[in-house]
């Protein structure tokens, strides 16, 4: 890879996700070369994927072009690379478009879908942390309803019109309310020759409530909105497999569906060469101490959801959620600069600023560390932030302008399929 | 397919285009029953594609879901469906989910793009028809850059920067002009490491003048805007050849390129049982009477680009453009009422409402019947025109943010790569 070495120390970022973005922006004005890799040109802003699947956003206006985010930056250099290797001991990562030798090393590449190892799930369910896979369970959605339209069959067309989500966290409770909400307003004008009361919302939580990681008040309430809505929740109850045509659980409950959506865990992205039993705790994440060095390594880091920074209180690491990265990236570029002039480093605090899920319309629950709130109040508080934390003046004004007119008008425009997804899936 | 009988005469639309869509909201207020048949869910903008290849427009914001246009209407049914067949002896058509009987058929399968038989230009080059098709074009421009980064040879990074536009028409002009402006204002910012001013972008036109259709005036102030902008205006030269990286000429003019769009033709896209020669004109489009007949039909009818109406100013039909398409669909839709009533038909006169092109930032040219006028002010009449034009309240909503957003900033953000096209494609 020809990126010409200057005097300043050069850092590798592997991956453009909160916390590589947070990290390079804060390191990109200092005297350090900043090499940022990303197999996407762009910067995702996942809390909203499911807005995506659901045809309330476009693609576009909640992904940013990483180059545009570090533009005015003439020490940062981005390159569209998937890693494929990490070599520490020669201090260089081999990637598709060649090698390239680094100072300081961050792997900041994220997580993924975890399928605890049952491949007919991982073939037949639908993922949801990416824009191609959103824009993918968008058109299976879509085409599953074109396909009701034309079966005589009452099974079958009920089982196109079936969704079962697996997991009851922030994903799986905001694409349930997002569905019914679809499902009350749009169905109907939509698919007038259809019967859509018989579409059928179920979300499958193999723990005993949802929205584990919040108080729960905020769990209960989510239950509330979502049972108003129509969703059928099934809690205690996991998800044992599911071959395309039905999902079978570890209970006698069965489902017929055409639409699995398995939000039901993640686990670290680990790159090969830095994957070894040593560092690798629960979840497949990388071991940090708390200047998100690797453990073993002292110009190696990991921050954000691939990173597991173990404290009294987060013995298993901290959540996977956007904060955490955003502030280990954040802190992280200060420690580095100190560690290039030999100061001693910051221990990372994690400050809790809470959590909050949407469940539709003027209804969503918030806590925060002092004050926890249910309704149309924490809705708008919800929009609010996730318009403030979204990258770019224009994807907020674009989102808003979204936002207000699916509010005004029930609706959510964007339910094209643009890329055909079932015939590439080899579903029938 | 299962679409029940009523006591109203069945009419089968194929095509969810310009013509299509003014037919059915046309009849489906009235007593018969409207069955439209399309190959994709959703009406597409033409005129803006090349906004969505050049990152200014996200491509939900030009579409438009057809169920939407149409969901207030209850004679109106929908099929996502591609016809195969047209039986016009036993008035029925075959398509991929079944055959469906007709007691009136039109034809408005609108038009594609014309290879004039070169397969290796068909195979090599970009077309920009569909929604799909400029979001493969933006993938592949985007792709191509990251690449020039890649290579240390200074011929293949040239090649990698090199635009070739074959057609001087107004998707030509359209895009020449927005590419000129990325290269102009985004490049340098976003491959600060590139010497982006070796980018080139070409237009190679057969004729003497770009924008054939409209005045000298408007022709010539078009090239003359492009040359400001930097654009390489070829003109009298055809295009022979392009196999991936050499495009030929009937000239000694050769273009060394990765990036080709083919704008130079299009031809009615005509379906088996209605291809016969005795309808077939000029372009591969059905012959029609005045009340859109086609040629020895009383009941069949085609529209929009298939359509060819000779009349004496038009000798080889109307344009291939929205105005024609909408009108007749208009028109048609109360000649069919009359057909049905038995009273007689009245022909269709066009109502020519001239034609505009836009090159860049302030500059566009505009030919209305009794004025024309080109620069700034031309500029805001396409933009108003095209806004009013689009469907959907928040399409327009979306699309006056982008421009705004646009113009005020200097930028385009929607250059995302999010389906990588080029190894699809087995380019290397």
């Amino acid at each position: 890879m020809n990126i010409p070495r200057t005097s300043y120390p050069r850092v590798i970022i592997i991956g453009g996700g909160f916390a590589g973005v947070s990290l390079a922006k804060k390191l990109s004005k200092q005297e350090v070369q900043v090499v940022l890799l990303d197999k996407n040109n762009y910067h995702t802003f996942q809390p909203l994927l499911y807005q995506v699947s659901t045809g309330g956003l476009e693609p576009d206006s909640i992904a940013y072009p990483i180059r545009k985010i570090l533009k005015n930056f003439p020490n940062f250099h981005f390159r569209l690379a998937e890693v494929n290797e990490i070599n520490s001991e020669n201090n260089y990562v081999k990637t598709g478009i060649g090698d390239l030798k680094f100072d300081y090393l961050v792997v900041a590449s994220g997580s993924k879908t975890n399928y605890f190892g049952n491949s007919e799930i991982e073939k037949y369910s639908m993922a949801m942390k990416t824009i191609p896979q959103s824009l993918n369970l968008r058109s299976l959605i879509l085409e599953n309803f074109e396909d009701a339209l034309l079966t005589s069959d009452l099974h079958e067309r009920n089982a196109l019109m079936n969704f079962v989500i697996v997991g009851g966290g922030p994903t799986g409770v905001e694409l349930a309310g997002a569905l019914a909400e679809i499902k009350k307003g749009i169905l109907p004008k939509d698919y007038p020759d259809l019967d859509t009361r018989s579409a059928q919302i179920h979300i499958v939580q193999s723990s005993g409530c949802l929205l584990k990681g919040m108080s729960k008040k905020a769990s209960r309430k989510a239950e509330d909105f979502l049972e108003k809505l129509g969703v059928n929740i099934w809690k205690n109850v996991r998800v044992t497999n599911y071959d395309g045509k039905t999902v079978t659980t570890n209970t006698d409950l069965t489902f017929k569906a055409a639409t699995v959506v398995w939000a039901a865990g993640v686990k670290g992205a680990t790159i090969k060469g830095l994957d070894a039993e040593d560092f690798i705790t629960r979840g497949n994440r990388l071991e940090v101490n708390t200047f998100n060095q690797v453990k073993g390594f002292e110009h190696i880091f990991a921050i954000g959801d691939i990173a597991c920074m173990a404290t009294e209180d987060t013995p298993y690491g901290l959540p996977m959620m956007a904060q955490p990265a955003i502030q280990q990236g954040d802190q992280l570029g200060d420690n580095m600069l100190r560690l290039i002039e030999k100061q001693s480093l910051k221990p990372f605090v994690y400050n809790d600023k809470g959590a909050m899920a949407t469940i539709g319309r003027n209804k969503a629950v918030v806590d925060l560390p002092k004050f926890k709130f249910q309704g149309v109040f924490a809705w708008f508080v919800w929009m609010f932030v996730h318009l403030f934390f979204l990258i770019g003046f224009r994807n907020r004004m674009v989102v808003f302008v979204n936002w207000l007119y699916n509010y005004v008008r029930f609706d959510r425009e964007a339910r094209l399929i643009i890329r055909p997804f079932k015939n590439k899936k080899g579903f029938n």
